[in-house]
């Protein structure tokens, strides 16, 4: 089974700053991490998110103690990581980890533009399955007074990439201990229906994951 | 491929503080966020970790500047959180995520203590990848000196768990869009061997992974 080869990294945790590296880590990652600070606490909330050019949304309730926190400002730190690999290494200390990260540094801004929530809540929802939007019926006018849209600008983000396998010392090579990398992946397995969709046949955007 | 069928969600984001909820899910998570405040700013990093009893621990490079701001105190908030899958509703409104996630909020306490260093580093590495520190060699006093290892308690701990399918509105019930659970799952995929591995076997405990 051992028929791929891996390279020691060459670009272990250098930090990228350019859209061709941090645009598809965040459209590629399902969740992201907003870190926040209250009263003086750091805090943290995972969510859904989504990217549309340079901004990030999230949504949430009006009523959420979380989004009304981020949306009266204060710097947010939100954070995405995609877990590639495990790299192993000949030793302990050289163990690592492949991964793609991104890090931004925003204040909310809190979208009151209807067209812009509504498709901001399209992004979200197209971001964790694409195709869904279109065949779902029309956000009513109550459930949108009930949903804060919050935008984040990308000018402070910054991505950390490591791959490659291990960077073992000169002196272990010859150990007899395997070394290399466990790729990892996040998968979608065979949908499960509801009670009430038991006779509904599965969308064509859903059936590429069985 | 529809036999399965999911009911709705019954226990929708409620929180938990037992560690029969708690435990399993720091063991099942290979990666958490560690969120902090410098400076009045919130920062983030995601970092391995491993839990033995009551105790959450991590490592890092002596050197390191997260890991020198968070050994100087002021509270961490570590998180993790295992994507089970996405709930697909009738309506874009009462999509939602089945997740498991935790919440810690600890001041790190740097150990000093040799021999808890060194297991915590076990723990760590195995958590990981479970068989794989008695395969090493030992780790050096260099090494030992270079690392730092934090502790940090889980007596402010805290699990929010959802569940199950989607909590559709009464009149949504009979719309002809499909409704239901995607499970997501993360997989290990076979082994690639690095350079100095070619002709090394794969030990049992990673065979497990093809």
């Amino acid at each position: 089974m051992q028929t791929a080869r891996t390279t020691p990294s060459r670009s272990a945790k250098r930090a990228h700053y350019d859209a061709e590296t941090i645009h598809p880590i965040l459209d590629e990652a399902l969740f992201c991490t907003v870190s926040y600070v209250l009263e003086g606490q750091p805090m943290a909330i995972p969510t859904a998110f989504a990217r549309k050019g340079d901004k990030l949304y999230i949504h949430g309730s009006v009523g959420s103690h979380f989004i009304r926190t981020i949306e009266q400002g204060g710097t947010a730190c939100i954070s995405v990581m995609l877990a590639d690999g495990l790299v192993l290494a000949k030793s302990a200390f050289h163990h690592s980890v492949n991964y793609r990260s991104v890090v931004i540094f925003a204040q909310a801004e809190k979208v009151m533009d209807e067209a812009e929530r509504m498709e901001a809540l399209a992004l979200i929802t197209d971001h964790l399955i694409p195709g869904r939007w279109d065949d779902l019926r029309p956000t009513t006018d109550s459930e949108m007074r009930r949903t804060t849209v919050l935008a984040f600008s990308l000018a402070e983000a910054s991505a950390k990439v490591r791959m490659g396998g291990p960077n073992d010392d000169p002196e272990d090579e010859d150990l007899p201990t395997w070394a290399g990398v466990i790729p990892l992946q996040t998968v979608r397995l065979a949908p499960v229906s509801a009670e009430n969709s038991m006779e509904t046949p599965l969308p064509d955007y859903l059936s590429g994951d069985l």
